[in-house]
C-alpha cells in the first residue's frame, strides 16, 4: 500500500534506532507534522496538537497547503487556536501511513514494506515521537498540550513520560485508559479486516486489497462516531429514492442512513492502509495511564486516579460529550479530577452536544469558545 | 441448514395460503408453540408471550420439556408470570428457524429449501400468525400480551390488527418504529453475513456454512445488548491468563471482553440460521405503528403516536432501562405516552438495570416485581 501523504508536510527525523515501548526498535523512522503561525523569540507560544486514529498532519490550511483541513474551523488567524498568537504544531500518529513511520512504510532493515512486521504499537511511542518533533524544533515547553479521541491518550502518555514539556493541556473526548465497550468495539473493527481473505496476513496490495473488511470496520466506526440522537434527527425512517436503491438485493440498501454509512466507508476505505488501522487500534486498548503509579494495585479506578496524580501541568481543560459512547464523558471528568488531585488547575466541562464522540470535529460552535476561553486565559 | 426445534414443542398450522404483508403468500406454514398453566372454563385467563429474535417458544421448563428455558425465572408456577393462575402461550416468530416456518424450513411448492425464495418478511406477518394460534385454542380475548424486544414490535402490530384480542399489554424493551441507529447496527449485522463468501446468496449448507459472518454479527449483537456500565464492573481492563492467549497471533484475543464476545458467538452461530436472522432483522427496521394512523403525514414522530392511539387496551406497562442503546428507553415511553392518548391506563417504568437491552432476561430481581405487580392487578 501507498501511503497518504499531503503536500506541504513537513518530516521530522527521528533518533535512530528509535525504541519502541514494548520492545524493538525503529530505524530511520520520521514523523510528519506541519505548523501555523511563528515561534515568538521566547519560544513560549507553541502548541501541539497530537490526533485521533486517522487524521493526518493537515488540521487547517497553511502557506504549505491552501486546502482545508481536517479542523479548519478551529485552527488559523482570529480562530480558536489563534495562529497570531500561537506557534501551532501539528503531528502525524507514529504508526500512520500518512507520513510518520508505520506498518505501510518501507523496513530499511529488509526494503520491503514492514507490514506485520512493524514492532507493536504503544500509544507511548507515538508521544515519545511527538516530544522529539517538539524539542527538534526548539521547543523546551509547551504552551499547551492538545489531544483529541485517541491523541487525549496519546497527550497524558507525553505529559507522564516527560514531565514539564507542556505547561497546560486540553484533553477532548480523550480517556486514560480503554474500557471494555471500546476494546470490544475496536476488536470486532479489527475481526472484520482480519476476516477479510484478501487481508492475506497483511499481505495485500492495490490488487488484492481488504476492500469487505475496511468498509465493516469503518461503518461501525461511523457508528460509534456519531449518537442515536443526531440520527433521530438526521435521518428518522427517511429511504432512498426508488433510483438510488438496487432492487435486485433483497438486503440492499432501503434507508438513508445506510447509504450515510455507505458513502462514508466509501471514501475511506482506500484512503487508510488496513495494517496501520490494526497497529492504532490496538495501541488505544493497551493505553492505561494507571501503568504509571508508583504503586499499582488490583485497583484499576485508583490506579488510573495515581498515574493521573503523577502529571504536573498549572492547568487544564477536559471536554466530553453526554452522547459519545465510545469515550464517554465519565472519561474526561476522570481525567480533570485525577489532574485535580495532582494540583492542576483542571475543570470538566461537559458539552450538550448531539453528534457524539465526533462532536469536535462538527460542533465548533460549542467546542471553539470553549478551547478559545481556555487559551484566552494562558 | 436445518431448523432447532426444542423437545416438546407443538404446532399450529396455520390457513393455506397464509398471506404476507408484503405479499406472496405460505402454503402450509405452521407456527411453534409451547403452553404452561390450564386454560380456565370462562377462557380468560390466557396470556400471549411473543419473543425477541433468537429465541424459541420454550420460555420456561414444562410438561414437554423439563430443560430450563430462556425466561425459567420470570415463567412457572409462583413465579412473576404465574402458571398457576394464568395459561400462558409462548410462539417462535414465524420466519425464525426454531419450530415456525421460515426461511430454513422446506418450502412445498419445490421440494427444497425456502432460503431466499421465502417472501418478505414483516413483523405483521408474526403476529398474525400468533393471532391464528391463540384463536385456535380457543382464545377470544388474552388477558395479556406480553412481548419483548422485537416481540414489542410483534405486540403492537398485534394490538394495532387484531381489536379486541388483548384486554392488557406489557412492551419489555419495545419500540414502535425501528430508528436510525438501530437500523445501522442491523444493517451492518447483515452485511457481515451477506460478505461471508460461504453465505453464497443464502445458498449455504453445514459444509460451507457463513460462520465468519455470522460471529460477527452475533458479536455486534452482543455488544449492543449489553451495556458499557456493566462491562466496566464486570471486565475492567482484566486480560487473558498466557495459557488462553494465541501469542502467533498479533491481533488474538487479549482482554476477558473479546474472550466473552467470542463465546457469546460460538454459541450462537451454528444454532441460528443465516437467512433466518437477515429476514427477522430486516423485518424490525420495517416496523413502524405509524403504518396503522388513519391520516399518514410526513411527522414521523406524530404518526407514531396516532398509530399507537389507534390502538385499544385497558390497560399497559412498557417497561425500559436507561442502558439500552438498542431500544432506548424513550422508545417504551413513547409506547405508554401513545397507549395513554388512546385511553388505556399506560404507565412507563424505566429500571436503573447496568445490563443494557438484555436486561429483562438476567435482571429477573428488577424486572420480576414489575411484571408480577402488573398481573396481580388484573
Amino acid at each position: 500500500m501507498t501511503e497518504f501523504i499531503p503536500p506541504g508536510t513537513r518530516f521530522f527525523d527521528l533518533p535512530s534506532p528509535f525504541p519502541m515501548k514494548r520492545g524493538g526498535a525503529l530505524h530511520g523512522a520520521r514523523v510528519a507534522f506541519e505548523t501555523w503561525g511563528t515561534l515568538n523569540a521566547a519560544r513560549d507560544n507553541a502548541i501541539l496538537i497530537v490526533t485521533g486514529l486517522s487524521p493526518d498532519a493537515h488540521a487547517a490550511s497553511n502557506h504549505g497547503n491552501p486546502e482545508p483541513g481536517w479542523w479548519e474551523p478551529m485552527l488559523g488567524p482570529g480562530k480558536p487556536i489563534d495562529s497570531d498568537r500561537w506557534f501551532v504544531i501539528c503531528v502525524n500518529s507514529l504508526g500512520s501511513c500518512k507520513g510518520s513511520t508505520g506498518p505501510a512504510s518501507l523496513n530499511p532493515d529488509t526494503g520491503a514494506l514492514y507490514r506485520l512486521d512493524f514492532p507493536d504499537l504503544s500509544v507511548e511511542d507515538g508521544a515519545d515521537a511527538a516530544a522529539h518533533v517538539v524539542r527538534g524544533l526548539g521547543i523546551a515547553q509547551l504552551a499547551c498540550m492538545i489531544g483529541n479521541s485517541m491523541g487525549g491518550m496519546t497527550a497524558l502518555a507525553l505529559l507522564a513520560r516527560h514531565p514539564g514539556l507542556a505547561r497546560t493541556h486540553i484533553n477532548i473526548s480523550g480517556a486514560a485508559r480503554a474500557l471494555p465497550f471500546s476494546i470490544a468495539i475496536r476488536s470486532l473493527q479489527r475481526e472484520a479486516i482480519r476476516l477479510d481473505p484478501d487481508w492475506n496476513h497483511g499481505r495485500y496490495d492495490d490488487e488484492r486489497y481488504p476492500e469487505s473488511g475496511m468498509r465493516m470496520a469503518r461503518k461501525l466506526g461511523v457508528i460509534t462516531y456519531r449518537s442515536a440522537l443526531e440520527w433521530d434527527g438526521r435521518f428518522g425512517r427517511v429511504r432512498l429514492e426508488s433510483d438510488r436503491r438496487d432492487d435486485e438485493d433483497p438486503f440492499g440498501l432501503e434507508f438513508e442512513v445506510e447509504s450515510y454509512l455507505e458513502g462514508h466507508a466509501r471514501r475511506f476505505v482506500r484512503r487508510f492502509d488496513p495494517n496501520c488501522y490494526l497497529y492504532l487500534s490496538r495501541s488505544m486498548d493497551w493505553f492505561d495511564i494507571g501503568d504509571y503509579c508508583t504503586a499499582r494495585s488490583g485497583d484499576s479506578e485508583g490506579n488510573t486516579r495515581a498515574g493521573l496524580a503523577s502529571i504536573r501541568v498549572d492547568k487544564a481543560l477536559a471536554i466530553g460529550v453526554h452522547t459519545d459512547i465510545l469515550f464517554p464523558p465519565q472519561q474526561q471528568e476522570e481525567i480533570a479530577d485525577g489532574l485535580r488531585a495532582s494540583g492542576a488547575d483542571a475543570q470538566f466541562l461537559p458539552l450538550p452536544s448531539p453528534q457524539g464522540h465526533d462532536a469536535f470535529l462538527v460542533d465548533i460552535g460549542r467546542f471553539g469558545p470553549a478551547v478559545a476561553a481556555f487559551l484566552a486565559g494562558l
